[in-house]
């Protein structure tokens, strides 16, 4: 397996080719291992006066990334447009997807970065998942119940338990397997991924105060503490149900490896309010390694060139990292 | 109306005297209004070793300032054992708070800064309020749903719509009215406290990315734009509804004077996160200042001169300003 990372351009319109280009104009300063971009082009010479190298295969490229931009093309975006996502561009972006997945899953790549999608352009071309994440946990014959999304930031890592609901969704939603399903996949990510042989895990409670003794809720009682019991009696070290308010500070995140919190904003302010120019979306339980920038398209500055790099290149970074840990980690 | 301000001692047993009297002793280096303490002086003697004045009248306390912590006393709360509270300490830090009050409406006390009491142990007593706030709102003729509770760090500050209710209720728990009544108490408290005349509101999502157009659920829709709506309306200055996960990072923080969100860790994740020592609750739309330190009574560090004054400090600092602020904005 090489040290070669694929990155998926994402949609051609959004912010993607720039922040891919600016990446590899950062390649030394930030000790980048070798990568290349899957997409059209000519996406990227409308915004980005980098040099690019075209290339017909993936082995092509670490002779060319000293001095250019690698790129696998993709089916022609057409006029690209920033700012302006279209069909065509669309299809672009999950071609791009599906050739990462692919090059990744054969270990041609050795891990995906994907670009920012639109949902709902692609969902006008068919893509019928509600995000790239489970997108490539079925291409990769996953549960999605099974994998988690990690946001990582350099003092913070959170895995959402419910994610892309309404809050009025979210009780009903939470269940004991789901936790401990979570868990799991978020223990064992840290392993491979991290080198984190035993993590500490820290979860969240539901309610205000955590339920302050059922004063406040009864999810803790009956759904967040039997799922800590079953994960202790499987040998987890685990934390909780912890007040979600004071879980956080500097001191208090010095305490766990990873914090497993019950709902989207739970798991997200926190790392966005405290990391919002390089935090980094993994995807725990998949047998490749898949990392994307924590930001979407940005459809409002693309083509301006004010988008800045350091969430890709920080998922760059923590995609060769945990490329490194998983080999040592597998043998 | 003297520049002296009331600090209830809150639970004897617990860290309020404790950080009172730390917070005597950096008075000159925090240049900290005169105050005094309302309590039991054994209950500061017990715990810190610094000078004591025990005082008549409130009247008495800034001859004493300089040289000792004038302590109003209130009933005797028998044996103060750190970390055990008992009856006679809830008494006691009943007495308190309500001497406090009582001082601050009749203009002695320019402010009351509250010490942490515990409710379970005031519910025994007879306390029948969710928390102190409510209690002074009452005690001073204030509707509940009229008044907001708000935490101040140095670069946040923030108001829960809703408060101290299981994340299954919050939904139902939200209004038009409700919201509307927040923002205005919000907008009207930075005025007064904070000499803000045309305060920037900013108003989250419930769920997660402000609910996407409704794929995420119907309470923006239904109940926060049209309360945005209505406060635009009236000529407030309010974004939103803004998805709550980035609008929190200091580029983000830096567009509005103050969030209002619509549960308990929505407003107390970010804040705790970014100022865990030193943020402090303010109650906005009383007649009177009140603050408090962001923190519990910590009877678990009780007694062990362990407990930072870092928000008690930030909690009086606070309280001065306001009513510097109130003399100008009232003339």
């Amino acid at each position: 397996m090489s040290g070669l990372l694929a990155i998926s351009a994402g949609d051609p319109a959004g912010i993607g080719p720039e922040i891919i280009g600016k990446s590899w104009q950062a390649r030394d300063e930030h000790g980048l291992t070798p990568f290349f971009a899957i997409g059209d082009p000519r996406a990227f010479a409308g915004v980005w006066s980098g040099p690019i190298a075209v290339i017909d295969t993936p082995s092509d490229a670490p002779a060319h990334f000293a001095t250019a931009l690698p790129v696998l093309p993709v089916i022609d975006s057409g006029v690209v447009v920033p700012g302006q996502p279209d069909l065509d561009g669309a299809r672009c972006a999950l071609q791009a997807l599906e050739m990462g997945v692919g090059l990744a899953r054969a270990g041609t790549a050795c891990a995906i970065v994907t670009g920012p999608i639109s949902k709902i352009q692609l969902q006008k071309v068919g893509f019928n998942f509600p995000g790239q994440t489970e997108f490539i946990a079925e291409a990769c014959g996953v549960a999605r119940q099974n994998v988690a999304m990690l946001l990582a930031g350099p003092s913070l890592r959170v895995v959402p338990i419910t994610v892309h609901i309404g809050i009025a969704q979210v009780p009903a939603a939470l269940s004991i397997d789901l936790i401990v399903n979570r868990a799991r996949a978020a223990a064992k990510g840290m392993a491979r991924n991290f080198g984190i042989e035993s993590p500490r895990l820290a979860i969240s409670g539901l309610n205000p105060h955590a339920g302050e003794q059922g004063s406040m809720g009864s999810e803790e009682a009956e759904i967040i503490i039997p799922a800590i019991d079953q994960l202790r009696a499987e040998g987890f070290d685990v934390a909780g149900p912890l007040p979600a308010d004071t879980m956080f500070h500097a001191a208090a995140r010095a305490r766990y490896d990873v914090a497993l919190c019950q709902y989207h904003d739970q798991a997200l302010i926190p790392v966005k309010a405290l990391h919002f120019d390089d935090a980094v979306n993994m995807t725990l339980g998949l047998p490749i390694v898949r990392t994307s920038p924590d930001h979407g398209t940005a459809f409002d500055i693309a083509g301006k060139d004010r988008a800045s790099p350091s969430s890709m290149i920080a998922a760059i970074r923590m995609a060769s990292a945990a490329w490194q840990h998983r080999k040592t980690y597998e043998g």
